[in-house]
């Protein structure tokens, strides 16, 4: 296999490294179909600045989620940057609201599709058991642990079990979320703690192949850095992770950070709740330890990925840096990205097609890495050979 | 499965409706972690206004993309606006000095990497047979039929075999690279119908399952609308398709068309030649027409599909409603967004590590998707089997 050159110890270096900038520059004379880099404004650090703009609602998307983004005024980026919350109880204030809500929503999305919703302890960690009417039969033997997310502070008690009661239902599967400890009151590593000690208890049940890991956002951060954690326990990995437009940094890190602030109409920008928020589950760790923004572990053996974004997600550069870590590693991973999508829009309009068409790929995905159920062990009438005699032989 | 309610002939559709607003009214409030969503500046049509913004170079890559970002000024997106070429004259004396330029960097790169170029015809078509030093084992029943891109007017002759010489070297197979008929002269169909006569004489020597076909740019769109055409002359498809940052849509749709507007260094706009580009392309033809914007077509069918777009790419949108379309239609597709790139970064710095790492995933997928090479028939030592008499019942 022919390599292009890179230098080497023949003493070429020079020589090529000199024909290539030729190259180069030939090529940004010619291959820029515009053709028109004038030599404008790059200050010393490279950084851009880039003109007002106007965005239509997208196009290329279902009726259901252009008539939401018709609804949807532009974020407000400013007011976003001005709720700064100071205090454990002013973070608490803030949150308990929205958390009502959203517990409200879950508990209404639970009955309108039957799933069951129980509270429930496994390793002394809280979770919540989350079950669908009916349990596929390709997933009779599977489990979904679920990671929820909300920037690390949202979504406690009843209100982290919205989208595990999508994923019940949409792909049969019966799902056990964890309600971790979270911030103010519970900075890191008590969310991990958590995580260990329902995946030891799990384990001691079910095989860790039999089961996919995975949540959105600040979920699948925690996700990620439990792989790693579970590395450094020698602890069995899930057979398949989720992951909905993590946060794989909580460093102001990736284009897409700035890129779309002021277009994801969810995280309208990283400055304000979410940076401070992960500041604050970071606690005493550095901002750059896997345990808390895990692109920066070890993905050597993760298990098969599924990951999803949207053109307008703020965490878009979070999604395919991992994307790419992962491919580099070896491991299989399936990137999806959704036109016309802000953070989790998935989760938050559900009920578009492009929900159904996500939920359906994610499942096909599980269904491909997890092991088939066994098919079941025949069983023979007892009323008839309940009587037969085997000989000792029969056993060799 | 059980599947979440979208109101039926029940007359229970009411109900669901307003339920399903509720959950959505409280999620707006409750999963929005900034939770900003002020009523602002909606404008009837939904197109929001987004203010300036900074953008730094990208962190999360390669010294050299790095290095390259920090040479490159901002996009001078006025500039690109106000090129507007006229007639056929002013277009030619446009794109003549660059594709000078770029067949001698072609020329170089072919130089320096051993890899012959050659001119043929095949079935009346221009094309440049290209050949690497070495066609690895795994290739040497494959052949790549190489679409140049180039906004359908620029890399006519030489200058279009730069990505087929890359291609030739990383993945060590051979490529031929049609060198269609362009505007401003030969508007559509003569591209397309270059295309179907080089592939149907291909045909005649060829297994088309061992055969790729693809291109970046406009050269994926070509590839795409070749599909479709193929389809409707019943012509068998290729094993497997390389979608470079395609154009599927000449017409002015998708969100990073306009998210991406002056962010993307080498197509800072849509505006001006990339759409003029479209329209001469186009000639008589719909723009909607699916040989003209691909994305209109229909995917059933398609071979195994390989895709690649960056964070800053102006067709990042064209490149995901290809992806989804595929998956949609239930082909084999990945997609591959790269941190940090604009608009086929992955050729212009074909130097960095990136751009060596999408090679080696399109090298896998290929090998994945094209049929291994038969194992050699093995051959008995001549010397000591020559005067073996073979009796007529060996046959049997």
């Amino acid at each position: 296999m022919c390599s292009l050159p890179s230098g080497g110890a023949d003493g070429t270096k020079g020589k090529h490294m000199s024909m290539r900038m030729a190259i180069s520059a030939a090529l940004v004379l010619a291959l820029a179909t515009t053709a028109v880099v004038l030599a404008a404004s790059a200050s010393q650090d490279g950084a851009w600045r880039i003109g007002p703009r106007t965005l239509p609602a997208s196009v290329d998307v279902s009726d259901v989620m252009r008539e939401s983004l018709l609804e949807t005024p532009a974020p407000d980026v400013e007011a976003a940057k001005r709720l700064v919350l100071r205090t454990a109880e002013e973070w608490e204030a803030w949150v308990r609201p929205r958390d009502v809500a959203t517990a409200e929503a879950a508990r209404a999305m639970a009955e309108a599709l039957s799933v069951r919703v129980q509270e429930d302890k496994i390793g002394g960690a809280n979770v919540h058991r989350v079950t669908p009417p009916d349990i596929d039969d390709r997933h009779k033997n599977h489990l979904f642990v679920y990671i929820h997310g909300g920037a690390w502070v949202l979504n406690g008690g009843e209100a982290g079990t919205f989208e595990p009661v999508i994923i019940a239902a949409r792909l049969g599967m019966p799902v056990i979320s964890i309600d971790y400890r979270m911030p103010p009151r519970h900075p890191a590593p008590e969310a991990l703690d958590d995580v260990v000690a329902v995946w030891t208890e799990l384990l001691k049940e079910r095989s860790p192949a039999s089961m996919a890991m995975g949540g959105s956002s600040g979920g699948a951060n925690i996700t990620m850095a439990s792989i790693h954690r579970f590395r450094e326990l020698r602890l069995a990995f899930p057979g398949a992770l989720y992951l909905g437009t993590p946060c794989v940094d909580i460093n102001t890190i990736g284009d897409s950070r700035f890129i779309n602030e002021g277009i994801d109409r969810s995280l309208s920008t990283w400055e304000g709740v979410p940076s401070d928020a992960g500041a604050l589950y970071a606690g005493e760790y550095d901002h750059k330890h896997p345990h808390i923004s895990p692109i920066y572990g070890d993905f050597a053996g993760f298990p098969p990925t599924y990951l999803i974004s949207g053109t307008r997600d703020l965490l878009l550069s979070d999604t395919v840096r991992a994307h790419r870590r992962l491919r580099r590693a070896g491991v299989e991973a399936d990137l999806h990205v959704y036109e016309g999508q802000s953070h989790a829009d998935y989760v938050a309009v559900w009920n578009a097609p492009e929900s159904a068409e996500h939920y359906a790929e994610l499942n096909a995905f599980l269904l491909k890495h997890l092991p088939s159920p066994r098919a079941p062990t025949p069983t023979l009438p007892p009323d008839t050979t309940k009587d037969i005699e085997v000989p000792a032989s029969a056993a060799y």
